[in-house]
């Protein structure tokens, strides 16, 4: 990895921030944060400015440059990748070090008196700016928002925004219509008191109208917004797209609805101008409705006494519960996903003593194992392959560069998943295709029993994710052992493989309570720098339990593995098990057995079928 | 209980609410908050001004008194006590309920617009004011100080506020002079870059001059303010308490000392000319430090540029880790208190089943048995004596219409504790005189599992305690139980027996980091309406783990029980226990027997010794 030279492109940037054409006054500051319009974790390439002015493309980071400077803020994760990806113009700044200022901080530090930090609104979330802003004024400077975003203007082969085509989705995947969806909406909109609500994340107008897109990689998402009154439905998009007869029918664009379900189509760039003509036409007492972490320009268009904030949108809420039509899909979904890994593991346990098998072949053949399945669209997230001491970088992806061949002698593993029309699916296995040390079998065994902690916990309705965290972790601590990410995240149905309001994590506190039909991750790890990587990890659904007893008629909760893949018995020191642990992986693997099984059957693949019936013998613990 | 008339007092405060002697322009509400000038859990009868002027006194509350209205906010503790308490002039106002107003939105919907809302700016955090200042000014209306406390002034018959004498501490229990304490503060301060901090606590002023007091009952300290520059040290005090010899030799107030360590002594009342003489003579950069729960009147003083708050001072994080001169005298005192309960249960075993003992005879006797040891000072808190359906009441305190007499078909729960000059204590011990049902058993047995699964618990330095909170309920949980309460909280070493920063609760996220040598209880129940109530509470002190292995080199933490008191083994179910948890129960056994024993023996205590002997016998488990 050689760093971009960006001494020429810092250039241009410094002169287009003086440049009246685009500012009305010069700003001594440009920030360039990561994200896109939406907030959206992944992102388009043409959403990739902070890639593109500084070289570093980890999935966070901000860059700030003034006339003299140019610095990076990102965390843990990137600092090396960063240090190699950007030449000698930047200055890294690792956030999480004692010693590192705020963005704010530095800014006050180095900027001269009554300087103007500019950022583009659209791409600055509002609570954020609102932090920024405040720290700025108080030392005498002022952040501006600039129009037009001034890396678009130095960026002569900014590849365009995508608009591919939609995928409409009828009720057998989604359970409820989008005409029912819109009417929910409204009623939690009457509840509030509020008359119009504005969607901006992207998998929110994805879910609201059963549709779904590729204009981002691995997130079935599309560029839109939409905004919902009590009467109106107005939905901002571009392209042809809306020219498509089945998404026309779907959307039933052509037929005569009932005015209150008429979607009135824009273009996606006159959100703006819409919102603010809503904003203008407010009566007193009428509140428009955003997520606090919409953008500055569309929580602006809003006078501030109309705006109604909120950290979760009853449409973030509502798309986490999941309906019995997309728990069945998400159900489909991983047998399927169960089926491509039976076949992958098999193959690797012939190919891998080969020598052959490098990081990036495996992933591969994991793709094309899933592509083989029914409904597969792409897949969920990339595919972290990693051998050895691969497997300690935890958000590690094989390139080239770091590319490693499979051993007989090194833990492997493999956290990957898929879009299917029916589900999304995000599971990771730890396979030692040799003999494991008795030290790797005891780590592995530890995370076992915190993956079993959460996956088998029963606890009250409306208790949060956060609160059964420490479960995962508990065998790891009593022997001194930690990881340091969360246990779990919410999961989409055929949609993004990361999402809120609920999981399991130490940091989560703004976690909504966890209810039945949600669905998150349980994926508890180890990780020894420069040696191996142990994570296990099954998407699961939150269940009813049945309890002895059931105090206050709150009812309880458990969750339900969705994810079937079998857990290496080879890796496990069932000595280490209690009873109720060594039943519950024996009951956990006679369910792949019967019902992955089945499916290997009946898709005659013979050899993974005998595969998953030895990797499922039931273990024998040792009185 | 019959209700406190006031149709007289709410005439006079709504006289006083436009008395121009009182306000400068009539206040159209005034608000009574519970707390002191101190904000202190526990208040002294002259601050007892929302009891005096509602009848209700439970320990949370707030009134409001408008020109049409009287309304009182109480969380779910206290709605019965309170509507008993209080007549057909106040509205009760059910916190924690869905359609129960905040007193903000309640003030705007009865207002006539443009109201002032006045409140005694001593008596209200400076935090909750700015909340409420702000609700209100976007509504239209002020909320305004009022410096005379309107409640004071038609109090007749206000009692003093107590000016009880003093006691020093020297070095054996406090382990650091007050001198290395203020050395230890102004090196804090100078890290931070401030010049001044104010000291507003009543516990962090005890703790810091190594003095304490009984200005207020439970709490061993006098009321007092410090205020502490880099150079100078003022105490704020009433009374001739400071002109006890060993009060001025222990200060060395008669000594020629380094300039920097000469107490400057102030009358109680001019903390805030003082303050704002300071406030006033600051230059840029001087930032005074406070607790963002120190006083509104005391926050104002310090203009805002030059505030420096945070939720927890330096001395709150200080007082809490204990050196081991405190846990030394923590432990003693714990030994002692267990002689104190040995006896008591002792007794209780001959005397129960004679059908003479009520609540409050028990609470008595145990007070006695307290009082006979070395350097008792008084009780920590008010006992909680509960037998039967009264151990529900998770607040009770038996008074003579709720007085149940123990019975031999009863489960009783004592939780009780004392302050003796070598540290403080708090213990809840639940048994049973008769033969407990297996029901009974069995929920015990849930609890006890909690409380071993905390004591025992194994964690990273740096865990915040809400993240153990969760294992205290495993084992309830998994049954369809839970207790609505949280697991633990700090204690002071001689000082208030509930303290920050530190606790085990889940619904504290703001608490700090454990650490080696704080201190906090560990007190999982279960309690059933009408039935009984189970708790089992110790108080343990956070030492260091050793462990197999060591992440990150971070170093694991665990905790020892300084309470030493049996837990009655005819209420468990053996059955029910892992190995473990039978082995951590004859280990502590095993503990209480050798130093209780010992102590018991020593004080000549037979029967007591016989007793303790008797109820530690280890169990054993089926296998």
């Amino acid at each position: 990895m050689s760093p971009k030279i960006t001494t020429e492109l810092l250039k241009q940037l410094r002169q287009v921030m003086k440049n009246p054409k685009f500012v009305q006054e010069p700003v001594q500051a440009y920030i360039v944060p990561s994200g896109d319009a939406h907030q959206s974790e992944y992102i388009a390439p043409c959403d990739c400015r902070r890639a593109f002015i500084s070289g570093f493309d980890g999935s966070a980071g901000t860059a700030i440059v003034t006339e003299q400077h140019a610095a990076m803020w990102t965390d843990g994760r990137y600092f090396l990748q960063a240090a190699h990806q950007m030449d000698n113009n930047w200055t890294l700044m690792k956030m999480g070090l004692k010693d590192t200022p705020t963005q704010e901080d530095w800014l006050v530090s180095v900027l001269p008196e009554g300087s103007k930090v500019g950022v583009d609104p659209f791409i600055i979330p509002a609570d954020q700016w609102k932090r920024m802003s405040k720290v700025l004024r108080s030392a005498g400077h002022d952040l501006v928002p600039v129009k037009e975003n001034l890396i678009d203007t130095i960026w002569t082969d900014c590849p365009q925004r995508p608009c591919k085509p939609l995928i409409t989705l009828d009720l057998s995947y989604t359970g409820v219509s989008w005409r029912d969806k819109i009417v929910a909406l409204r009623s939690k909109m009457a509840e509030r008191k509020v008359m119009w609500f504005v969607v901006t994340a992207l998998d929110e107008v994805a879910w609201l109208f059963n549709l779904r897109g590729s204009d981002v990689e691995y997130n079935p998402v599309f560029f839109a917004y939409a905004v919902i009154g009590m009467n109106t439905i107005r939905l901002f998009i571009d392209g042809d797209r809306m020219m498509d007869p089945p998404v026309r029918e779907h959307l039933q664009l052509d037929s005569t609805l009932e005015p209150e379900f008429r979607i009135q189509v824009m273009p996606y760039g006159s959100i703006l101008s819409e919102l603010q003509a809503v904003g203008a036409g407010l009566s007193p007492k009428e509140k428009v409705w955003l997520s606090d972490k919409a953008s500055y320009a569309l929580t602006e268009a809003i006078p501030k006494a109309y705006r109604y904030l909120t950290p979760y949108t009853p449409i973030c809420i509502a798309k986490a519960v999941k309906n019995a039509a997309e728990t069945e899909g998400m159900r489909r979904a991983h047998i399927k996903d169960a089926v491509a890994l039976c076949e992958l593991f098999n193959w690797l346990e012939k190919e891998v003593p080969k020598g052959t098998v490098t990081e990036i072949i495996a992933a591969d053949k994991a793709e094309e194992f899933r592509s083989q399945q029914k409904d597969f669209v792409e897949l969920s997230f990339a595919t972290i392959s990693s051998t050895g001491p691969n497997g300690a970088i935890i958000h590690y992806k094989p390139v080239p560069e770091t590319n490693r061949t499979l051993s007989v002698n090194e833990i492997y593993l493999l956290d990957s998943g898929a879009q299917y029309k029916d589900g999304t699916t995000d599971v990771t296995r730890t396979m030692h295709f040799g003999t494991p040390s008795a030290y790797e079998k005891e780590c592995f065994t530890y995370v076992l029993k915190g993956h079993i902690a959460v996956s088998a916990a029963i606890f009250p309705n409306g208790t949060k994710g956060h609160l059964l965290d420490s479960f995962a972790r508990s065998a790891l601590w009593d022997c001194g052992l930690d990881y340091l990410h969360g246990t779990g995240h919410g999961v989409g149905s055929f949609l993004n493989v990361h999402e809120g309001p609920c999981g399991i994590s130490y940091k989560t506190f703004a976690d909504e309570p966890l209810e039945a039909g949600m669905i998150v991750s349980d994926e508890p790890g180890y990780y020894e720098d420069g040696s191996f990587g142990i994570r296990i990890e099954n998407v699961v659904l939150v269940i009813p339990a049945e309890t002895k007893y059931n105090f206050k008629n709150r009812g309880s909760l458990t969750f339900e593995p969705l994810t079937l893949v079998p857990i290496q018995t080879k890796m496990i020191d069932v000595n280490l098990l209690t009873e109720k642990e060594c039943n519950w992986v024996n009951e956990y693997h006679q369910k792949c057995r019967e019902v992955v099984g089945a499916e290997l059957e009946r898709q005659g693949r013979h050899e993974a079928l005998r595969w998953l019936l030895r990797e499922t013998e039931p273990l024998a613990r040792v009185q």
